[in-house]
């Protein structure tokens, strides 16, 4: 087995034509990898059962098997997503700065790709086609390295897409699957800091902590969604419902969920029965302060770490707050850099929210759930960072390219 | 003393405070921090002279003694720049992008600040003064660690410029000074992940390697600066020759300082012994291939550490290659993503020498020296990233920020 800083110097190389070919021919690639998944589809469904089978007789729960299956139409939705990557504008080449300086040179900042991504993520099989696709569409050679569980979906996954690169004249290096799934080849892979230019872990916490923590290569990290929806007294109280309903309901494991809602103390007498009764028709668990406690009967006392914690589940902490900077300073203290919400009808106080807050993303009067890659019109997402360098909130494509400079003179010297 | 951690947190405190400043008021704290330095102006040189004495006591050379020295008319420049970087354009706020979704949800991406940002660096009392500045006009806490031999003449600094924040109602922890030097207090601060934002290293290699492979905070780095200059079959003769002079003899201890040369086959035997005349008679060390030696008498043999060398010095290593295509592979090997710069008379091959090379500065017919904050009018520099994440290249105020999204609407859901 070839050792992983050889795969890695390997796709380093790879990744140099990669970031060569025209915008066209990584278009035209894609679609390509694309018609590959479909062609292979008999081979990585025969793979995918391998990986269930052997799941099943680990006794792996049944949301880990559902995550980690494919079926004939899960396959070509896969297939369909890198067609519609294919289709995104190229991020590579775009000019965002364009300026002359006294001495005649002109400046351009300039995107280009980042060079070699390294992925290390958990048992669903479609981020090995999705991850790669986005990397390669922005002229980056990526390194995969997911779960035990799906290792032979992946690597049918990844034969097919490296087949497909083959065929474009492309080292099939530039999309490496690393076999190898010992924890020390991990650790070996996040010290390579002179060949790897990002690490994204996409998964649990602890994943990403594991990574985070042993990685020399930098890492773009996701830990969690402490999403807060603060009701100003200004609210639309409908509005506000309407927000609160959709935040914790709609998709309660999801990261752009509400976990803490806070309340303006004028406006709690009234929202906040109307709010706890459409919530708990809903099956939500409300843990609240004194005064929430004082309004709605039956509400489970909220201590500290409830304000902390990352349900993911029909579980709601409350409180109510004297003011807007009370809010502001529960959330200062609480926060984990995700999303945050107000409703209010106060455009002074939506703007002071949004100026104190530096979450990765601020909503006024509109749902935590539109904090994705997707919604927000970035056409894809690859992950969404709390790190507040280099990419903050959703990263589509562009996150995964760098501005640099292109200097053009007629001969201008500094002397 | 309070332990590191303590004083992390203060400085994350109070960053808050910085971040929320309206730009007109961080723009007038700057120029207060100006004054206050020239108001204690006796008190930084007297200090400065004990750094001085204990210096020589020492032994230190005479380069080193001359970057430890601060006098009058030096301080009163260090004032000066903090006055320049006070009326520089505010990055905060700034919002780099604004599009409606079809949903009428209306997004923005909006810079914000990073937070705390550590810099740690080595003998120069001025970077004491002008990283706060360039900090703090971002919105930034910053935690300073300075270097022994200068303790005593950036406690003054960071004494006078703290006053500057308490008179303006800010806690004066959001500029920290770290007065305690043992390495394993640096290691502790470079752990603090959860409370610092980015890292920056100046200063020699050795620290810069010891920051990046200690620290679980995001670090951007500038290790080297290994410049070509590639003269095309097609350029002008004394303008290669021109970028060649300047870009190796007008300050060669600068990391925008061309190291190595590479001539194209067909313009060697005219350009090469030209090249040498005018060098020579200034002082430069010439280290060639064999077809350097053939057309140039005296050249040094070079191997291949001198087309990885980072001189610093008046060497310089020069290969005749045979084609554009050579010359690209040449510095895709050798490259330390800093600065490339190619002499040519065909827009054809500058446009594939931009493209092929993805280091963070390439120029085409400019010198090698305008790779620099100030002279890509970035208007201060706070350092050189060739680490291709966050930024790449010169640095400027820009690279203290992150941008998130701000989202607006009129209570959508997602449903």
């Amino acid at each position: 087995m070839t050792d992983i800083k050889t795969l890695a110097l390997q796709c380093r190389d790879a990744s140099q034509v990669l970031a060569r070919l025209s915008s066209a021919a990584r278009r035209d690639l894609l679609v390509s990898m694309a018609a590959a998944l479909d062609a292979d589809a008999d081979a990585i469904l025969a793979a995918n059962a391998r990986d269930l089978l052997a799941a099943r007789d680990k006794g792996v729960g049944a949301a880990m098997l559902d995550r980690l299956a494919l079926d004939p139409q899960r396959l070509a939705g896969v297939a369909d997503a890198l067609r519609e990557v294919a289709a995104l504008p190229d991020p590579v080449g775009e000019v965002t700065r364009d300026y002359a300086r006294p001495n005649g040179i002109r400046v351009q900042k300039v995107r280009v790709p980042l060079g070699v991504i390294a992925m290390i993520y958990e048992a669903r099989p479609n981020v090995t086609a999705d991850a790669a696709a986005l990397c390669i569409k922005a002229g980056n050679g990526v390194i995969l390295r997911g779960g035990s569980e799906a290792i032979h979906s992946n690597t049918a996954i990844a034969a097919a897409l490296r087949r497909a690169l083959r065929e474009a004249g492309i080292p099939a290096a530039a999309l490496t699957l690393v076999e190898d799934l010992r924890r020390e080849t991990m650790l070996e892979l996040l010290q390579l800091n002179d060949v790897i230019d990002l690490a994204i872990p996409r998964g649990g916490e602890g994943l990403i902590r594991f990574v985070a923590e042993h990685a020399r290569v930098p890492v773009i990290k996701h830990y969690k969604g402490v999403c807060h929806l603060y009701v100003d007294d200004s609210a639309d109280q409908q509005l506000a419902l309407d927000l609160l309903v959709d935040g914790k309901v709609s998709r309660p494991a999801a990261c752009n969920s509400l976990e803490t809602l806070l309340v303006h103390a004028d406006i709690a007498p009234r929202f906040l029965p109307m709010a706890a009764d459409a919530l708990r028709a809903r099956g939500v668990e409300l843990r609240g302060d004194a005064a929430t406690q004082a309004l709605v009967a039956g509400v489970v006392p909220a201590d500290e770490a409830d304000y902390a914690a990352e349900y993911l589940d029909l579980i709601l902490a409350v409180r109510v707050v004297d003011s807007l900077e009370t809010a502001i300073a529960h959330i200062q203290r609480h926060t984990s850099d995700h999303t945050e919400v107000i409703a209010t009808g106060d455009p002074t106080h939506a703007e002071a929210f949004v100026h104190a807050l530096r979450s990765a993303v601020v909503m006024v009067n509109a749902s935590s759930r539109f904090s994705d890659g997707g919604e927000l019109g970035l056409g894809a997402e690859i992950g969404i960072s709390t790190t507040r360098l280099h990419s903050y909130g959703p990263m589509g494509l562009e996150a995964l390219t760098v501005e640099r400079f292109v200097v053009r003179g007629e001969g201008q010297v500094r002397g």
